[in-house]
């Protein structure tokens, strides 16, 4: 850390390599305080390392259930975000594969390549840059490369892209053609890629399969969307915001069904809908009691129930087991079974206008009102709000 | 039914073709008391149906478990039994694929071959010949074939072997070549074949992986072989039991762990034995707690818990939906995924010595002893007991 006392203002290039860059940087001082944009600076990269310029993040659910979480205060301060895109500043020792200039979308589950779990095609998930929301610094490295004077700030899942540098480990990074808009492309580093992942990868779904999806925002109607390309004969979105029905038709939903309007268990709505229950249930929400739902609205001998959603705090999931053995199943995905390296096969796709992304970014907003973005996403006023970092 | 006023006795062939047959079977009068053995009358095959002479039964845990259910009681007096083996007395109308002198083995999970179950390669369950045990008839038929002079008398899960000839649809058995001792394959008609399909069939292990056995009776034990003959690289037996350690070994298992022995749950001391958790983990009891003990003993990022125990009761399963989106995940299985039209496979394997079936009849009995082969599997004392029905 030799450089540490040099230091530049952010938007200055290649001069910045190496050095500390000051910049600015929405902090989460309290769990649930709005954020404070100020000033704070940025290490060099070190070792395996990639400092980014985020051009572009997006809000999720789950900065918003972590900048909540009471249990976590210890990580405090903390820079949230993880759903972004940007480009390279400079890279540490040992990274080859990437470059001052190239465009990257950051990635909240790593890949080493090294591991047996990256060797596997069984997960997507890394045994060395495992996803984890309570780690407090760059994965795969030791402390944080935030602060403001000698308070040191905490990252968030590997990423930390509400700031406008941030340093994430080289596995966390998924390279896309300079052609790709930024704007748009930032949304396939979670959201989106979540759920058409959940459908091609986790469901592997069928033509003429049946479908219900039980939240739909962004994951959800992205699993509408993913269903539809597959040929799915019958996509049922359930969600208690009735605006949705609309909305979701675009994506693809079929059949739409709001749980307040009806007197019993909507998996009963469901079962007679598609007689014998749906073949895939997707759960978007974090909701063990939704989980429940979704698992009791699957085909009573071969549905599969995929749990997509976050839970905000500890949450048990009861089922009955009788239900497993005629022939229900449940399995889960972070990031829909994708590994970073596989991310461009998306983006083409998106260029290629093949999947619909830029139909998810609802709202735009500056830096500056990162805090209504946040607003807006907490009252289910939008699906994505893309927020311009410079 | 013109022919209700001809009886002949058990033993008589062909002439017995469309008369009543008065012969023994073990009676269930009450739950949990003690199967009476004594003559009733068993009406002629309807249609689709054939009439056997069961010339074997074996016991299964499953037998246990509804004999002695007291919210069943209105399905008393019933004939309970579903692991046998027999020859085919007479067909009703509508049967071409079976003719009498045929060996069958009965199968509580019927194949009608028509419907939208019996056509998907996703399940081994029919949609019309469904294993039900509340059902107390012959599956797909109406009413019982059973009579004590006016006493209509509950048939059990489609089969109801504990009788010297019993009445099922042509769904549910499957035929065995004439050469496969009776004696034996009776056993391929439940735990055994649930054990081998939990492992070929549903999880479709690979060469190498690792596997928890939790409960080693002998769907445990046939799991087990099953694994080692997929080239499992290591098979962890569970059971409170240590009598099972010596045995198990047998059927493959490489190490054993009683839970009486540690101080802390099980699944914390797989999870340390093989780092990072088990491929897969199989529950053959029907506790909810080993249920979720074998999903919590799994690969912390592809691990897969199959429940094959049936509770015994009502039954709740919790389990924490972080380690689903972590790549853990829960299926189950009735009878393996096997359909009955596929169980001549696994008689062929056990002609060839391929697999083990022999080693799994610890007990043989006459019919007259059948409440002592309960008390032995009850007990623990045995893993199968064959009981010689005539």
């Amino acid at each position: 850390m030799v450089f540490l006392n040099r230091i530049v203002r952010a938007g200055i290039s290649s001069s910045s390599r190496n050095k500390i860059i000051k910049c600015r940087a929405a902090v989460a001082w309290e769990p649930g305080a709005p954020l404070q944009i100020e000033d704070i600076e940025v290490s060099p990269p070190q070792s395996n390392e990639v400092r980014i310029k985020i051009t572009h993040t997006s809000l999720c659910q789950t900065d918003i259930t972590f900048w909540q979480n009471k249990g976590m205060k210890h990580l405090f301060p903390r820079i949230f975000g993880h759903e972004a895109a940007g480009i390279v500043e400079s890279v540490g020792e040992g990274v080859s594969n990437l470059c001052e200039g190239d465009h990257v979308i950051p990635i909240f589950t790593g890949e080493c390549s090294d591991c047996k779990y990256c060797k596997s095609q069984k997960t997507n998930l890394c045994g060395s840059l495992r996803v984890n929301p309570e780690y407090a610094g760059v994965y795969g490295g030791d402390g944080t490369r935030f602060k403001q004077g000698s308070v040191e700030i905490s990252h968030f899942m590997g990423t930390s892209t509400f700031s406008q540098y941030t340093v994430v480990n080289k596995g966390c990074l998924a390279k896309v053609p300079k052609r790709a808009p930024l704007d748009k492309v930032c949304l396939l580093s979670c959201g989106i890629t979540t759920g058409v992942g959940a459908v091609w990868n986790v469901a592997k779904l069928q033509k003429d399969d049946t479908v219900a999806i039980f939240g739909l925002g962004t994951v959800g109607l992205a699993i509408a969307q993913a269903a539809k390309l597959s040929g799915a004969s019958r996509i049922i979105g359930v969600d208690i915001n009735s605006e949705k029905h609309e909305l979701g038709k675009q994506f693809g939903i079929t059949d739409f069904l709001n749980p307040l309007d009806h007197d019993r268990p909507i998996q009963e709505v469901i079962m007679e809908l598609c007689q014998g229950g749906v073949d895939y249930s997707f759960e978007c929400i974090g909701s063990a009691a939704l989980m429940q739902a979704a698992f009791e609205s699957t085909h009573n001998a071969w549905g599969v129930t995929i749990v997509a959603g976050v839970p905000s705090g500890p949450a048990t999931l009861s089922t009955d087991p009788v239900k497993l053995l005629f022939g229900h199943s449940l399995k889960g995905t972070i990031f829909g079974g994708y590994k970073p390296s596989q991310i461009h096969e998306l983006v083409e796709k998106y260029m290629r206008k093949e999947i619909m992304v830029d139909e998810f970014v609802t709202h735009t907003l500056p830096f500056e009102k990162i805090n209504d973005a946040i607003q807006l996403l907490m009252q289910s006023q939008c699906l994505r709000c893309v927020v311009s970092m410079h």
